[in-house]
């Protein structure tokens, strides 16, 4: 089972650890979304769902990013079969970021309106996917820390599909001068591009 | 092991993040519940649990819920013996709609008695249901993705099992025009259900 | 390894639903000690931390309480082979109770004067103890779900160490009519049981 | 696969346990942070934004120290191999005090400019590294949990290198006498001295 998984008890446990704080970031995204208070009638809870379907999208879009980055993980830890030290805090730093998406997603869904708010969000989906980019790099360099018979070009082509995010979220960013409320929108490129790249 | 756990790594890490989602969806649905404040007589903590027991009520109808979704993957993840692309994304989704339970249940409890906070909840439910079905039509259609001679009989009890809560949360809705804040009383048909399509 | 850890992947995966709720009802307990506001000088945070001290003893003897009972799950688990639907569901009800834990403990918390604020942590600590004393019961009845050649002495053993919190709450319901806070204290008398049963 | 892992079922939920609620703790953290309230101007966004960023440093400090927790945790249980009831309650009490980290967290981001409040943090800290401390000493006496084989050499750095965190815990709370806001910036030396202390 071992060689099928990469590896000995560090693989397996820091694979325990990601997933969970993965598992919660993605759940407690939820807390953000509050039901309104009193007076309890349908005018008043058509209001404020109206007001709230935007916080589920959201809460959507941060969902599925975080899924995604959960998916990436998850592919590179099939090849990779060692830790190190490095491998190890390199894994820590983009949990700490993981773990920050529900207080930027919070902060997007309260200040949609303003650049510097959709700019927090992206910025931190930009980080995040430059650190699995590099997490990627460093484990495959020279094969330091995967098979020494993986496929250069499985390397190359995993490296080039852990791009999309950053590059995605660059549009976004971008877009968020002009319209930071939709500028969410630009993930939805993500699938496209992962399929195109799967395709080739 | 590998054989009788249906997988390799993908499974077994999609079981751990699905296992982590689901553990902290049921366990956060008690954030809904919180002390009263002030004062601190017998009388008003009377009042205060009096009012918090319906929600204590709503806290078990969708604990219960999620367990018998967990249960209904489970055993789907006894026969899937390989995740694709597409069966990995269907499972999201259904995850993210597993996070949203902790929300649309607060709805419910501060909106009992209108219609559309009952919508909310049991259309969750609803459409949860409905993923975990097309989640195991798919697996199965052409023994897609589980063993080569599992047999069909299975295959066609096991969708129809995963019809029972989309069926009954149909009928939840439609009590639910008439007394929203009875209306998940339906689910009782659950276990009803099951055990009698079990003992077929 | 399957002998040795009591089972197949219905096991395995209801122990990680298992870890996963006490994990989390465990750690959110603590979300019940908020920072008190302003104002920010010695004296306020010194007030503040004293009312504070008795909400962590609180979360002490909860956080306790639970460790205590998944390490009776643990050791059921490390002879339980199989499960079946009824076994499935006890383990379930008795998820669904520790969930509740945090909710009780609050309550507790805030009106720690009141006899029924004590009663109904003690209670749920008592109906918890009591399903699991269920749990074990019916796993091993006839040898029901367990291996043929188990000990009836280790059985009838784990049966009546599971009895010891079932039994410590009663006592502690009854102190709690005429001194509720501090009848948690009773508590204290589970690892002195616990030690003396162990011991005989 | 058991002798790797160091050990039996004990062990492996142990872990799980473990990773569970460490998981938890670290990104618990974040909820700390909340998105200010109106008004939705630049201005306000950007005034609120420079005072959560003290508390996102915060947040960063008790990540990490989890993080190296977590993995000093790990290097034993690397080694340990089997449990007997002392350690698996030295084991929870330090869960205990991982649980804390929360709310000494919150108190120290609302109170930085008093001692007792960076007390309380760094406090936290110094006795769940001790207990880790104790955790190993208790395991590795007479090699009563490790194998027969366990080189002495490894047990004592190992040792050595979990009073690190103790030891710069109270330069911390030295620190903190004369300025709590900036004592936790002693917590840099940590890397340093584990760096340091390996290369030796």
């Amino acid at each position: 089972m071992a060689s099928r998984q990469g590896g000995g008890p560090t693989t397996r446990r820091l694979e325990a650890l990601t997933d969970g704080i993965y598992a919660i970031a993605m759940t407690i995204l939820i807390l953000n979304l509050r039901a309104p208070g009193a007076p309890i009638t349908v005018e008043a809870l058509t209001r404020a769902l109206a007001r709230i379907s935007g916080l589920y999208v959201d809460f959507g879009i941060s969902f599925l990013l975080l899924a995604f980055f959960w998916v990436v993980h998850h592919r590179q830890f099939e090849h990779i079969e060692r830790v190190d030290g490095t491998l190890l805090w390199i894994n820590i730093i983009s949990l700490m970021l993981v773990a920050t998406i529900p207080f930027t997603t919070s902060i997007y869904g309260g200040y949609r309106q303003l650049t510097p708010a959709a700019w927090l969000l992206e910025g931190n989906i930009l980080v995040l996917g430059l650190v699995e980019y590099f997490q990627w790099a460093y484990a495959t360099s020279g094969h330091r820390l995967v098979a020494a018979d993986l496929d250069p070009r499985h390397i190359a082509m995993a490296r080039r599909a852990s791009l999309i995010v950053p590059l995605v979220s660059l549009v976004a960013m971008a877009a968020a001068i002009a319209v930071p409320a939709y500028s969410t929108a630009v993930y939805l490129m993500v699938p496209l591009l992962w399929v195109a790249l799967s395709r080739r």
